[in-house]
């Protein structure tokens, strides 16, 4: 089944747009689980399985496991395996590269570890893309529109008028030919949001920067429509608690967004 | 020491600015390696060894130990630490993300890997570069213009008659307070490289694309001058011979394009 297909049908048996964000630092971990030599995986699988009931999806920071070498990789790839059937896997990894390179990371991420979506940098262009293209019953998200202060300085150059993230949210929608492409909006620029969404109506769009970046799920509901969107949250789930309850408080954080949600899932 | 300062000094004793690609592809091994069950270290490792005295740095892909997960990752380590001191080590990662994901990118490669240089994508605009930045004493080389014919996509965007990547060539100049920014622009397109370098005339330039790609040593030099360059050739000297002789073939491989190389070093 095609990713999105599987996104909109999670998202209305679970009535959750939610994405948990799973982006590990050890400093911010509770004393209790830093003690712990392995508190790396036992964090994030003690996270995953406290949450997982009000998310639709994970999404995996690689920078995040990157830093602790070959064995974040192997936590990494121990985790992934862990999320429940009923929530979908995006591997946040903003790769792009060429040829073969561009193979080789959509391997490693897409079959290897078999994750369900991907995120990637667009600047190299189509045949950068379609590698990861080529897995149509994947989500291939594109970075747009980024939550940081540095999002001025490439994404609103402009040719005649057009912004380049809003060409990149009309070339993304013509790469669509498997029906598995989709876009990454931050959750800071609501208008922006609003117009991504206009010229791509059919893609899903991956919004990262609720919570503790500034954005509001209400804001990005108005703004993007109540289908076809990932709203990923991260720190203020996973540090919700900085005591031993850390796991149940992640889940009530959790609770509270999806919440939040709720009311825009209309009886069908 | 700064990096352009240790490049210009090794480019001079060793009088080339070869760069060796290392990106292993196992069925391209002789297959006396390929049955060799440690295979992607031995090759790599011997192809490090044999080309060293020709090349003034080793640019590992990323991409090409990403696939084999946790076991590439120890093998990229281990091979890292095996190039020689008169060697600089590039990090080919083109990664490219937010605050604290750059930060961990930036530690995980440039001190944990201890690479001497990275390079990254300047999509997120300065404040996701300044991770990266913050080491003074690595090289840090954004892309600008690829090699690949989606180049054409996004990096000739124009505002004003200004194309994306010389808006980039410009930016990445301003970027350049710690004297240790670089730019990646394809062997394949001369004009545009020499473009680039009326741009940027103080910066390293990484021009990968020679060889299988098309491009020509005597072209690149012409275009970009004889300073501040580090050109990339991977396939035409990894796999110069299908055989057990495939780390001598490769030396010869290394010495030749040193030797085209050699002419542009005028004794000061």
């Amino acid at each position: 089944m095609k990713f999105g297909e599987r996104l909109e049908q999670l998202q209305r048996s679970k009535k959750t747009f939610l994405c948990v964000g799973i982006d590990p630092e050890l400093e911010k971990f509770p004393p209790a689980v830093r003690s712990d030599k392995d508190s790396l995986y036992r964090f994030c699988s003690e996270i995953i399985a406290a949450t997982a009931p009000h998310a639709v999806a994970f999404k995996f920071n690689f920078a995040f496991f990157e830093i602790h070498g070959a064995r974040g990789w192997e936590i990494l790839t121990q985790l992934r395996h862990e999320v429940p059937r009923d929530c979908l896997t995006l591997a946040d990894a903003k790769r792009g590269d060429i040829g073969n390179s561009a193979k080789h990371y959509a391997t490693a991420i897409l079959e290897n570890l078999a994750f369900d979506a991907i995120t990637v940098n667009p600047y190299l262009g189509f045949d950068a893309a379609e590698p990861f293209l080529a897995y149509s019953e994947k989500g291939i998200f594109f970075l747009c529109l980024t939550s940081n202060p540095g999002a001025r300085d490439l994404q609103y150059f402009s040719s005649e008028q057009i912004p380049l993230y809003q060409y990149i949210a009309k070339l993304v929608d013509g790469w669509n030919q498997h029906d598995n492409c989709g876009l990454v909006v931050g959750a800071t620029k609501p208008n922006e949001l609003a117009v991504v969404r206009r010229l791509a109506p059919q893609l899903p769009i991956l919004v990262p920067g609720v919570g503790a970046q500034g954005g509001e799920v209400s804001t990005v509901l108005r703004a993007a429509g109540d289908t076809n969107l990932v709203i990923a949250v991260s720190r203020s789930i996973l540090y919700a608690s900085k005591g031993s309850d850390f796991a149940a408080a992640a889940a009530l954080a959790a609770q509270t967004l999806q919440r939040q949600m709720q009311p825009f899932f209309h009886d069908t």
